[in-house]
């Protein structure tokens, strides 16, 4: 966990959602539960209901029954005490009066503890410093997670491949192919290697100018396709975050030259990426390149066009965590997604993306599967 | 809302994981940003890149853009400014001096409100009271994950009867039946319905006597098997949750009178639930009844068996929301699950859950599949 030992830590949340707590116990559960490191040991409280699995998963140090605290505050009232009574209650048992959390601890939880003159310290910069430069093991991790992403694209361009234009429609299954249909797919060959996709994009056409729209409804031939693809690793919580761009049947010469654009814009930043490198000038390098190539970042009739969102983010056990890649100057074993877009309303979007790892000299990309404008 | 016009309320998560952000906003985002309530008027605070999704989804009167405000905070610095100040220079704005925030509130953002000497309230109870009663509305969103729910329960008893017993083994497809397998195919039918299902529980033997173990390796014929399937609707948030325990082949005695005994607890509950009735005077009710039958809850070896959790939870746009049943004296339109369950290692588990919306003279039970030992 690289602390001092000296420093007492604490975390209230739900592990499912959280990656600090997930990356502090390896334990999986969706109701908030306690985890506290104090002079380097690390407990956790959790109910009777999760007490087993939790034994056997967790990766802590010692486990505190929820219910035996719970009942010490109850005493004889009938009235269970409310949650935070019970964290209250036990910080009291450990002598914690000074405690680092993160800046997503619960205000309700912080209320209580003020009581008894706990003190809140917020962590300056991330809870877990360790969680910015990933492991070797990490990184295996991640690549885990890449290769249930890339089992989704490679099923996306599958089914693309396999359906019929049939004047614009695209014809699959003896159905028209939609979004939906095709999320489905994707989403499913993902589940069966291991992971859950929640939010898959496939967004044609206009659709995909909203970069974060999922899509609905029918897909067309010879139309800009975004598929990005992020799933999640069921077993380990690591996350995997891929983008391509197709257009199935004919490209014309706009939809290919902004296709691209955005490729050589990601070519920019994947050379530059290194060690050391200021991420705002790597991100401001692709709005200059895209600019010259004639797509500039503007808004246009109150809609923003261009390319208007940020180069890349940090990928782990968050989908969206430190770094921002724009923010920060890189340091080695970081993980980002490298993810440039071009969008615009009546030609399309347009977004490709990697992960890499920052390294010394450059950077290594860790996930793998062509490009290929055209299917 | 049912909130008076005068109440100002602040909320800053992210709605993907928020069911109160959800709830106000009706828009879909996995990162933070702001809602703001003042004198009756919504408003939330898009950055460029959901501003256009938002526009058309979310159900609020105004959207302000993150982009522009971070600008002005950010002022001639070259370093963007954190998500916090961005916060603190909005709600100053807006002249916010006093608002009521959810106790999940993020200390973070709580700490730099403090600066401005911003007065946070924290919700006696519900932050949104109008979720604890469901509408029409909502009961019908209600049913629509719950159909989603029978959807995957009805793939697992296909798969299962489909299913041979080879010695203890089950075979299905030409490969031994294991939890995963059986796991996807119900995951994978839910998908295709429209919800996203990411720990469905496919428990066997010993297995399933830890009530949250998703379940690993073989199934076992003439063995004890808990499905349990809570599924969200990707569409409206609401979630879905019933469960089912079977065997495939034979039961023993032993299994048959565990099973009917769960059932009859199940009964006993869904007979008192009506408006007024104290929750815990229904779980202790059945705890007492499955201790007659024999089945008392105790700690057996340092392992909780028995009836060691809740009877059940508060169902809607969280899949653990108010009320738990055990804790309150029930209302009106609350939507709860029952869910009573007994577990013994060397015999396994028994848990079988409803969902039912309570009425003033009872409850109307709002999923349905039939309810069957051996299949």
């Amino acid at each position: 966990m690289n602390n001092t030992n000296g420093e007492t830590k604490l975390i209230v949340a739900p592990s499912d959602t959280d990656g600090d707590m997930l990356y502090a116990t390896k334990f999986w559960a969706g109701d908030p539960f306690i985890f506290l490191q104090q002079n380097g040991k690390r407990t956790i409280v959790l109910t009777d209901l999760e007490m087993g699995r939790g034994k056997r998963t967790a990766k802590v140090d010692e486990f505190v029954s929820f219910n035996q605290l719970e009942s010490e505050v109850q005493g004889n009232s009938k009235q269970a005490p409310p949650f935070e009574k019970v964290v209250a209650h036990f910080l009291r048992k450990r002598g914690v009066k000074r405690a680092t959390v993160p800046a997503n601890f619960a205000l309700g939880y912080a209320r209580e503890l003020a009581k008894d003159n706990v003190d809140l310290e917020m962590a300056e910069g991330l809870f877990w410093p360790s969680r910015g430069a990933k492991t070797d093991e990490e990184l295996k991790l991640i690549g885990r997670a890449l290769r249930m992403t890339e089992t989704g694209l490679k099923r996306a361009m599958e089914v693309l491949k396999a359906s019929k234009p049939k004047g614009k429609k695209l014809m699959w299954s003896g159905k028209p192919l939609t979004s939906e249909l095709l999320r489905a797919e994707i989403d499913t060959a993902i589940l069966r290697a291991g992971g859950f996709a929640a939010n898959t994009i496939v967004a044609g056409g206009d659709q995909a100018c909203d970069p974060h729209e999922r899509g609905h409804g029918l897909l067309y031939a010879n139309s800009l396709i975004i598929l990005d693809i992020f799933p999640r690793d069921a077993k380990t919580g690591y996350w995997g975050d891929m983008t391509r761009t197709v257009v199935r049947g004919k490209a014309s010469e706009a939809q290919r030259k902004l296709w691209q654009t955005v490729k050589d814009g990601q070519e920019l930043a994947l050379r530059e990426i290194k060690d050391g490198v200021d991420g705002m000038a790597i991100h401001k390098a692709i709005q200059a390149l895209f600019k010259k190539r004639g797509y500039p970042t503007e808004v246009r009739n109150g809609v923003n066009v261009g390319f208007f969102h940020g180069t890349g983010h940090g990928l782990g056990l968050d989908i969206h965590e430190y770094p921002r890649l724009q923010k920060v100057v890189l340091k080695e074993r970081q993980v980002v997604t490298v993810e440039p877009g071009l969008y615009y309303p009546g030609l399309g979007g347009v977004r490709i993306e990697d992960v890499v790892v920052v390294t010394k000299p450059g950077c290594k990309i860790l996930s793998k599967f062509p490009k290929q404008l055209e299917l």
